[in-house]
This record gives C-alpha cells, structure tokens and sequence, in this order.
C-alpha cells in the first residue's frame, strides 16, 4: 500500500486506526489462523462482513510482509451448513504429515478451527492450495467431536521431541485446556487436561501454547487462556500460565495467576506460528464481550492490538512474567519531538500541540525528585505525581499517570466522553518497581495513541495496558504535568506514525 | 447507647456512616485484635488518633454486644519508643498456656502484634488483665523476630488435633504466609510457608486463617491473603485459598485465585476469634491504599464494613466460593417499602424518594422477561438491562445494574462528583450465574447504602461489593429503570436502619 494512497486524513470523530488493524466493514473479533508462511504473514479473523455485530462468523483474512500494513484478502473460510466458523489455527503441513498436500506446489497451509452451530461445537481440518487465499475442508470432518456444546478454539503447535502435532483446545464449560496429540492432523488422542487454574470464571476460550525466552535465553512453555466473563476488570481478559510441557502434559512452575494486561481491552490472544528464530508474536483482539457490539462506531467494531514481540523476564518482585513490545513499528515514526534532560518543577505544566488524524507514539522516562516524605516537618502524605494527558480544549483528558510514593501508574479514560457504558470502566493501574533502575524514583513510558486504540508499556515493557478510548472530540493537546515533586525527563520523543492501514469509513 | 441520643440528623455531606463503623477523629485502617471475650466483642483498630493519615500507628478500641452498636474505648495499645504498634490479633488464652495470667480474675485475653519501626519488624506479646481495657508488654518481647524490615500482622488460632496455637504471619516481601506453632504464645516454632500463590503483588499482608462450614456443613481451611499493590482492580485486595490444615501445612484444593471483593474497598480482612458455636465471621477495613488519606474527610479517614457471617458454597460454575451475608442488620429494619409481584415494562422507569441521614437497605429480587434474542427478525446485540440508582436532581447517580444478556451485574460509582481521584475507580463489573434460581432470568441483590458506605451483595450473597461513595449532594431518590425488557419485580423491600454509631463530625 503506498503512502500517499492513505494521505487524506478523517475528520470527525477519528476513531479508525491508521497503524492498528481493523476490519474494512462490519464486526471483528479474535485474530485466527496466525501463520507466516514464509514470505507472508496471515492474520485470518473471527468477522460478520455483513454488520458491526457478532452473527455468522466467517474467518476475514489479511496479509502482510512486517506485520502492520495489511491487504485485504476475500473470506477465506465462510460461515456453512455446518456452523459458524470459529477461531481457530492455521500451521504450514511442510511434510504433507496430512496426505492432503500431495501435489500441492504452494505452502501447504492447514487451518484447524471449530464450527459451531447450536448445541455442537467439533473441530474441522481444511487445507488451502492457493496459499491461504481460499480453504477445502477436509472430508472426513469433524476431526474432533467430544459430543460437547462448549468445546472450542483448537490451536496446534509441532512438538518436535516427540514429532506430534499437539492441539490445545478449550473444555468451555468445565475450565479446562485439552491437549491432543496427532501425527496428521486428522487423528487426534486425548493427552491430558489442565486447569481449572487461575480467576474462577464462565467460560474458557482460546488456548495458545508456545516457547518463549527469558532474559537469559532460556526458552519455557508459556500457555495462554482467554476467560469471559470474571475478569477483575470486568468481561474478557487473557490470563497466561509459565512451566513445562513434555509432549503431553503442561505443568505450571507456580501458583501464580498473571495477566496479560492491566486493562480490559485484549482479549483472545493468539501467537504467529512458523515464526523465523522461534520469535514469539502475539496479536489480541481490542475488546471486551461486556460492550464490543455497542462500541460507537457504526460501520464496523473491532480492532487487533499492534503485533507484540514477547519474551519473558523476572520482574523487579522476583516473578517470571510476560514482556510485550510492538513490533516493527519504529520504521513507521516521524520524529515530532526529541529532547534529553528537561526539568518539570514542582505543580508544573506543559503543553505541547498534537496533530490530528495521526496515529502517534511517545516514549518517555522520567525521574522525580528526591521526596518530600523525608521531611520530618511534612504532614500528612506527600502527594508526589507526573500526569501525562492526550487532552483538548472541551475538557476531555486521556490520562497516564505515575504516582512517584506508591510506584504506581494509572490509565484514565474515564475523562472522554465519546461512549457512556455501564461496563465500561474508566481507571486501570499497576504497580511499577522502580528497581529495574539504578534510581528507584524512575519510570518508562512507551505509549502508542491511534484513533480508539491506546496502548500502554510500562517498566520496561513487563507492563502492558490495551484500551478502546472514544474522545468526543480530537485530542490535540498534550499536556505534561507534576503534583507536589519536580520531576527531570530524562529522555522523551514524540512520534507521529505513517499510515499503514487506510481504511474508507470514519 | 440510646436511640433517641443519635436522633439527630447530620446535614451537608453526609459521609459518616450511621451503622459501619468509622474512628471518633483522625485515621484508620486494618481491624485488630477481633475477639469475643464471652460477653463482649472487641474491635480493635489500626489508627492515629491526632490526624487523619497514617502515622504513629496504635490500636484504637470500640467494644460491642452485637458487632453493630460500639462503644469506644481508650486506645489499648500504643505506639512507644519499640515502633508502631501494627496489625495483630486477640486470642482467650483460658487455659493460662503462657503462665502470664496467674491471679487473673478476668478474660484471659492475650493479644500478638507487630512493632514496626524502621528496618525492623518483630512480633510482640501483650496480656490484659481489665478485659482487653489496657495490655501489658511481655517482658522478653518480641516474641518473634527473623530479623526482616517487612514481616508482621501475626494471627494465632488454637489448632485443636495438635494442641497447639497456630500463627499465621506475612512474609511480606517473599510473598508467602509463616505459619509457627507454640504451646505457650511466647515460644514459636517454624512450621511452613504458603505460597507465592494468586496474583504477583509487592507486598502480602494481613493473613487469617479460620475453618468454614459449606453448604453440606463441611469444615474447611480458608486462609486470607492481602495483597498491596496488585490487585487487577488496582491497589489492595483480599484474596482467599481454600483447602486443608494438618497443624503444619496448608494446601489448597486448587490453583483457583479468589478474591473476597469485585469492588475494591475491602481490605485487611480479619476474623473474630472465639466465636460461639464456630460462627465465622469477617469485618474488613473500607479502604484501598491508592487513596485512602486523600478522601474527602477532613477529621476522619476510615470505615469497617458491615462484619459479615461466611459460609462457603459451590457456585454455578462449581467453585467453592465464600459467601458473606451482613450479620444482623435485620434488627435495625424499620421497613419503608415492602412490595410483590410489581411490573416494569421495557424502557420503563420508577422514582422512589428516599429519607436523607439514613442508612438505606434493599433488597431486591428480580425477572427478565423472556428475551427478545430468540426472535429471528431482531438483529443487532439485544440490550436488556435494569438499572437501579441511586440518585439526585443535580444528576449524580450511584448505579448498579444487571444486564440479562450476559448475566453479568455492574457498579458504578463514577457519576459521583464528591471525589476525584486518578485511582478512585468508577466501574465494576462481577458475572452471576442464574443456574442459582429455576429462573436463569433471575437475579438478587442486597444492597446496603450508609454514608460514604456501600455495599453490594448478589446472586445470593455469593458475589460481594464493597466501595467507598462520595456524592456531592445527598442520594435522595432511587430510580428503577429497565431498558430493552419488561422485568418482574419478584420481590422488593427497602428499609431504614436505626443508627448504631453516633460521631459527631460528618
């Protein structure tokens, strides 16, 4: 897609991405069918072309050479007799382990996803022979029928010590993943289950299982389990689980619940397979079950999270947890502003004008001054803040904040007034451990605003915010302000973002 | 204490709680010291009595016949030149298993806390000869002491199978419960640690450890962990195990994560010890440490929720899950409204006046009608919800609702304008489970509304809310109001409460 082909900028409410994918018309959720298939990266999705709702879901599809500007693909698995079609996996059957391939001169893309229709949900293998533009279900479907109304949303990975194709797939109703194992994607054996485990919930959905690495370079199996509804937060949340997988069973290192993201909008998250060097990807769904259909856009609803890098790290309070950073977007970035050092005294204020229309990224680090909670003549507690707000004249503010006392952040929506929902909670926050640095009043900030998608990395990316934001009107300013400390800014740039995805409705 | 002395009714911002228990003047947080001495209940308290943040922590006092009317008494335990004197717990030692009580004509009452002073925690004993009035200091204090800036809130129970007493205590920065035992409460053995388990957090506090009957009358283990930061609502929370006790280890039954509360003012959880009968009973501070001495109060910061019996049960979903019912309020009901069977039809709404200055309970059972999802000429999400509200004619609303569809009910407590603060959350959300009535249609709440109080029970008590409210101008008129569907009104009551607490500042 060429640059100028995107130059026309919206007016209005400009809730469409420019970086981040939507769907061109209509209704999207989970990311599906997550393969890169050698020189291709596909993002297949769970989609009703026909309207900004969920109902007969097909699977969209879009390609890509970085990940971030996409073509759009016709449907690439329809909705049929046999239900809806579900979220589901695709991996590339290089050895033609299936039979199906035989011929085939292209990369032999299986897809492995549920059709669901009432009552039953069964597990359908489809092979494509035009890579990945269109699919054949395989005959012999289903591949996987337990007979259960709830059971769903397989995703297979090669396991190379034991040379099985494994699929992990969710038991809905009884909270637990599945895991089945097969040397041809079309016999599937019962391994083992795991769970329940972590927030006690209704339904279990879309299990990813992959290595990823730790800062060391050590490589430990990571298994991802979206929950709808019981997130803490409110409706849909990914929870992810660290330890062992020995081809048949995953068992986590430790007790320990982790979440993905410390606000409500990434659901679903799903891994790129096939990745160069075993990098680990992910790609989540903006939304929340608790209000994606009533989202206030009316042509389409739904948005992915920028892809995301990921690898693992002890954090400062000695727990193994996820780090999540964009992918690739720095070829994207048009530097605004650049500067080292500058100085926000005490209950000081700053301005700086943003352009409309464009998606934009900031990275900040901040350190505040030494306390006054050392003071033995302070009373009271010492209320030591930086706020960072994307704001404008009308009195909206989309506000981030660090609480230097508490190490703690905040996200605050709440302050735009583009949707009003009873589910739609306006504050998120996170403790941040300032021992990652050599000064303990330090943090990071690596933000990312475009349209109705807001992103948040903190910490060193071990903290992740995703959040739909819907500002009555364009945020034009950004303002940085301080509570009761100065504070140095070590270091912030301001990028605007080159649009990758052009899309024709607001 | 008389009816007619706390006859007169507050003005203005009628923060101040008339039946939750709040401090006379300045701050409080953590309940202490919970024990029933056979006559009376005592509540002790994490407080400074000389402002309202904390500093110069003691325990504060109130005693009680009904764990609703209190009595306050002189501070009984104070802040000296060995530290603060912070969380702890009461015990009866009847038996004079420490030897401190010979020639005691009263209660035996021996209470554990922490000394807290800068880089050192340690645990002390104190006894009381005049009915926990005052505590004298065990000459060979601390009791324990592993040499830790960060170890405390010891709670002891009398383990019987073992013959010995338990203590429960955090080890705050390890992430995990010390569990000792003695025969004399000066003498501590280590016996295990419990965890990490739950969420990642910086700081685990407060355990207790009490054994609960569920539905079929089975006893188990509940141990309660505080956690601060962490919780995905931000700040502090209460998370709960439930499994077994040898007398040497906990383990829990599941790697499940529950939390006590899906708002977030439900902080330091504690148990009465010496409960007639093994009633199991709870009061928790109303309290988050993301804002707790910043509210809007001037003279006072604080309150106690409503103390709560527990029992456990198997939830829809089939967790054993707690469940906390208000203990006794029902002789403080003077009812106001009492009705059955009442109608209001889709996008219906209803006004009820309200009395200002008074505690304010309902209880409400509800039925959606059927749905309009199942007629196949709908198109689009069915929104189908009923909103009960709190409110005011200067448009201040505290809602709570339930949307049919999803089964899920809300609180927002974000349309209150008398506190504005970056982590003061608006929205909550918790799903129910309909499987709990031949109705899945049906939902219950119990709601009871006293000052900047607010508490919420649901889907027969089995989901808890617990949230500080602070509107501008006093709530004076309950809205009813449907959207989408006609709702049956099973059944409503609304009820005052008589005051039991009478504090003269608002």
């Amino acid at each position: 897609m060429s640059k100028t082909e995107c130059s026309v900028e919206k007016t209005g409410k400009q809730y469409r991405p420019s970086v981040h994918f939507t769907p061109p018309t209509g209704f999207m959720n989970d990311p599906n069918g997550l393969v890169f298939d050698g020189t291709q990266y596909h993002l297949y999705y769970q989609h009703n072309p026909d309207a900004a709702y969920s109902a007969n879901i097909c699977w969209g599809h879009a390609i890509s050479t970085d990940l971030l500007s996409w073509k759009d693909q016709p449907i690439a698995v329809p909705d049929t007799i046999d239900g809806q079609a579900f979220t589901g996996c695709a991996v590339l059957d290089t050895h033609n382990s299936s039979g199906l391939f035989a011929g085939s001169h292209g990369n032999n893309i299986a897809a492995l996803y549920t059709r669901a229709r009432p009552g039953r949900q069964t597990q359908f293998l489809a092979t494509s022979r035009n890579n990945g533009q269109s699919f054949e279900e395989y005959a012999g479907n289903p591949v996987l029928d337990i007979e259960s109304p709830n059971f769903r949303d397989p995703q297979v990975v090669y396991h190379e010590p034991t040379r099985k194709w494994v699929m992990v797939i969710a038991q809905v109703d009884q909270h637990n993943i599945g895991f089945y194992a097969s040397n041809d994607l079309i016999h599937w054996t019962h391994l083992s289950n795991f769970g329940p485990a972590g927030l006690p919930t209704v339904n279990y959905e879309c299990p990813n299982l992959i290595q990823i690495r730790d800062e060391s370079g050590a490589l430990h199996w990571v298994l991802f389990v979206s929950i709808n509804p019981g997130s803490p937060m409110g409706g849909s949340v990914t929870q992810y689980f660290i330890g062992t997988f020995d081809g048949a069973v995953f068992r986590p290192y430790d007790a320990i619940l982790r979440l993905t993201d410390f606000a409500k909008d990434a659901y679903a998250l799903q891994v790129w397979s096939n990745m160069p060097g075993g990098e680990a990807v992910n790609i989540a769904w903006m939304g929340n079950w608790q209000y994606c259909q009533e989202l206030p856009t009316q042509d389409w609803r739904g948005a992915m999270s920028l892809p995301r890098s990921m690898t693992l790290r002890h954090d400062p309070n000695g727990y193994l947890r996820l780090v999540q950073v964009p992918r690739g977007i720095e070829s994207l970035r048009h530097p605004m502003l650049t500067e080292q050092g500058a100085y926000l005294p005490a209950d000081g204020r700053r301005e700086i004008a943003l352009p409309r229309g464009k998606a934009i990224e900031i990275v900040i680090r901040l350190t505040a001054d030494e306390s006054r909670q050392t003071d033995p003549n302070a009373s009271g507690p010492v209320i030591e803040r930086f706020e960072l707000a994307f704001a404008n004249a009308e009195g909206e503010r989309l506000s981030i904040g660090y609480d230097a006392p508490s190490t703690q952040i905040w996200l605050d929506r709440g302050k735009l007034r583009g949707f009003d929902h009873p589910f739609f909670t306006g504050r998120f926050a996170a403790p941040i451990n300032g021992a990652v640095y050599s000064n303990p009043r330090s943090v990071d900030l690596h933000l990312v605003l475009d349209g109705c998608a807001f992103e948040i990395y903190a910490n060193e990316h071990l903290e992740t915010a995703t959040a739909l934001v819907y500002p009555e009107r364009p945020l034009d300013v950004l303002r940085l302000e301080t509570t009761g400390v100065g504070f140095t800014i070590d270091s912030l740039a301001i990028y605007t973002l080159d649009k990758t995805m052009c899309r024709e409705t607001a």
